[in-house]
């Protein structure tokens, strides 16, 4: 059944008017009046509802339904910013795989420099890509995207996750592999936590010793050398296996 | 380093002739000679090599290197041919998590219809996508690209492996969340691993059955719903966190 997130607290019965998701179910796929679909607002409980005017875009809400797919923990991505549209891969792909929210921060080696112009059409984009994602794999909630345009603004949010992990390439090449298992084996239900990873070039050595200083684990993600929009995709994945599937 | 895979066995030293290699090699890269790089025959070793002769295409073997990144298991994805090049971006993203072997299959709601002729220039696209992504990650082997006419061919190959899954959304949808963690956990090393995964619109009452006629199980990854292109990541990811990460 069609899901849609709908902006603002839960009412009943509710008129929709945000033109995207209205265009989506009138248009696209032209709902009548008396058929049923999925509506979610803010505080993520799915509801199933039904049409009840739809020349009024009007919803009425039948019952709430016992169907939360989020992950036991809240985990939060950080990019430096990739070069292209990789970020958009990332969002759309990490949405599919759980994540809480996705960020991307200026890091000392990437290529893309995007001031607050560009930052800002590029959030735009990104949020229509995680709520689209959000809406096909039937989340609870949309990813909040955040682009940080200064990496300072991004350092001091370390503090407010329970774990931190740095996915660090040198910590591959020598064979490190425990750090992530170990930390996902102490969460507990509800954490905050977060990943960051480096842009095409890595992360710099001050970088490095930035992320440690506020308290980050330096992970390896197994021996293969991965892209950079490839490595959040692994550890969603590897959060996903050992919360969800290997309890 | 650089990393290059040569056709056939081991010999040293080596003249090469793979027109694609010598361009990156001598035109991308600027090797000259006394230059070092890696070469990986075909026997998976990695071996540094140095640059003897560049006008001759000619290289001299210095000595073995201990470096294998492959997966304690030989996974193979197969997937129901999807739509576009979705599955460019699947043997891209499989060969940097491991896969041993990427296949393709037409299922019973496949959209995409290829046939003799495009299939042999899909295989060799996504050949050269293998190839280049085994390098960028630095693989000991490329994985072979399969893709099948007949439906029938690919079922029979199902008996040539210690286990195979099935992603399959209906497991899912009921919870299921403990097959593939079971499973993984009572592989052995060289163990032949396949997973079977749907086209866009899934796999077919009728192919579920054979597949587990075939003595496939049906294996859920994780309540959220992701699309054709993602599970093969996941399941790849998962592999990889549970034989390698939290051993």
């Amino acid at each position: 059944m069609q899901q849609y997130f709908i902006k603002g607290p839960f009412q009943n019965p509710i008129v929709i008017d945000d033109k995207e998701t209205l265009k989506h179910m009138f248009q696209v796929m032209r709902l009548t009046d008396g058929e049923q679909l999925h509506l979610v607002f803010e505080d993520g409980m799915k509801r199933l509802a039904v049409v009840s005017d739809s020349a009024a875009h009007a919803f009425t809400i039948l019952e709430d339904l016992d169907q939360n797919v989020e992950l036991p923990v809240q985990v939060t991505i950080a990019s430096g910013f990739p070069k292209g549209d990789k970020l958009e891969l990332v969002t759309q792909k990490a949405t599919e795989l759980g994540a809480h929210a996705i960020w991307a921060f200026p890091a000392d080696w990437s290529v893309a420099k995007w001031d607050g112009k560009k930052l800002v059409k590029k959030q735009e984009k990104l949020e229509k890509i995680a709520q689209g994602a959000a809406e096909q794999s039937k989340r609870n909630l949309i990813p909040a995207i955040q682009l940080f345009e200064q990496k300072a603004a991004f350092l001091k949010t370390l503090s407010d996750f329970d774990q931190v992990f740095v996915a660090y390439e040198e910590s591959a090449k020598v064979g490190e592999q425990a750090t992530l298992a170990k930390g996902l084996k102490a969460c507990q239900a509800g954490d905050k936590i977060l990943f960051i990873f480096g842009p095409e070039g890595g992360l710099s050595p001050q970088e490095i010793q930035n992320f440690e200083t506020a308290g980050a684990q330096l992970a390896g993600l197994g021996p293969r050398i991965m892209r950079t929009e490839t490595a959040p995709l692994y550890a969603l994945s590897a959060v996903s296996y050992a919360l969800e599937l290997d309890k």
